[in-house]
């Protein structure tokens, strides 16, 4: 199966360096803060970062008093910034594909993957791999675009009234898994679909117990300071999952 | 918390009735046959029906092989036909809100509910009692509308092309739990919304392992022969679960 790297490309990798940034954005509103609130404590632990890109949560999870990290990215120019930005004696950087983990050879107490494992085509395989890389009683975390959103393949995702306030998102084809294809910075940045049944049942079989979903949305507070995230209401962005090996 | 009745009323008993009486519908075609997959061998097992209506499905657990088999439902009107047209001396009918469940003095190896959880409001606290009610290893199967509709408030559902055809779903509010009323057969049906994040939390929570989600779509010989279903590759209707006590 395809392992997609959109990364290394020179457009698409500027344009994300932008939106990554900028202080306020989707990621570190509502992602992150959902993500890192299911972490345990990470004393003593050592953990496996997949698509670690510019290696900033590697970093947070060394904070957070991690023994070990391995930062994992098929991107090599992402790599690039990871080792200049944020490189720590305890922090090792792979460039290798999510898909090819089996390759690394020690065990881990705790899997993290933020925002990369809708880029994936083979799911099932990726998260028997991580099955394997982690130690008994060991948890899974990560982030992805919300199922919902996966589905979108172009024309106007939202309809919105005159005055341009999405009134509702158009979802069509949230039961056709599939890879969709749409623009991010460049033409055909690829996502690979998979609906809520799919993702709870490829969990559960492969021998994981599902703990926690998250799908955020923001608090009065972050809404009177940001209005326009009131759609996420209508579609939540993010779905954040939390999975632990029996 | 509310314990919805709408059952009892008149004219919302005659159009479902109707409806059901139909051969083809959503739940035979789809609903059903997903919600039975996931039943477990019942062969000498004790079976609780939550929201049993009609009693059909109790029926169908016994020539399965159950034991016992108790019918739950809230509307008299309903467990009348239950016990004119399902009876059977392995078979008790219970005029009872399912929120009411703790006074049944006795466990049961499988709990099940057909499309009745979207009207309970204190979804929790059913989750809770249905947990106490179980043995060990017993399992818990239900089936609900898609959270992708129980968050419908009125207005177009739909957006269709000239000719009529489904283009998408018209989502909004999915972010916002809530009480929603809509009209089926009479007006001011209670849906109650919960994220599919909420289902699996509160499950899990509770103490159940989360087995198994079927979100039913049609396959190709179906698709030819009711060519209408083509929608639900867009939305499907229903979100059905299967979870154990351990």
């Amino acid at each position: 199966m395809a392992k997609q790297n959109i990364y290394d490309n020179e457009t698409f990798f500027e344009g994300y360096k932008a939106l990554r940034d900028k202080e306020v954005n989707a990621n570190n509103l509502f992602e992150m803060p959902a993500l890192f609130s299911l972490l345990p404590d990470l004393i003593g632990k050592r953990v496996l970062d997949l698509g670690c890109g510019f290696g900033e949560h590697c970093m947070e999870y060394i904070r957070r008093g991690a023994d070990r990290v391995v930062g994992v990215d098929i991107s090599e120019k992402m790599l690039e910034v990871a080792k200049e930005e944020n490189s720590d004696p305890k922090i090792t950087y792979l460039n290798m594909a999510m898909e090819d983990i089996g390759a690394i050879d020690e065990k881990f107490d705790v899997v993290i993957s933020s925002l990369a494992m809708h880029y994936v085509e083979d799911f099932d395989g990726v998260v028997r791999n991580i099955y394997e890389k982690l130690t008994e009683g060991g948890v899974f975390i990560y982030s992805q675009e919300s199922p919902m959103s996966t589905c979108y393949s172009g024309g106007s995702r939202w309809t919105t009234d005159e005055d341009g306030v999405k009134i509702h998102l158009n979802l069509s084809n949230y039961g056709r898994e599939a890879e969709y294809s749409s623009e991010w910075f460049v033409d055909d940045v690829k996502r690979y679909h998979r609906m809520f049944s799919t993702i709870v049942n490829t969990l559960a079989d492969t021998g994981f117990t599902i703990e926690k979903m998250i799908e955020p949305l923001p608090d009065d507070e972050l809404l009177a300071k940001y209005p326009d995230y009131y759609d996420l209401f209508h579609r939540p962005d993010f779905l954040i999952v939390r999975v632990k090996k029996n």
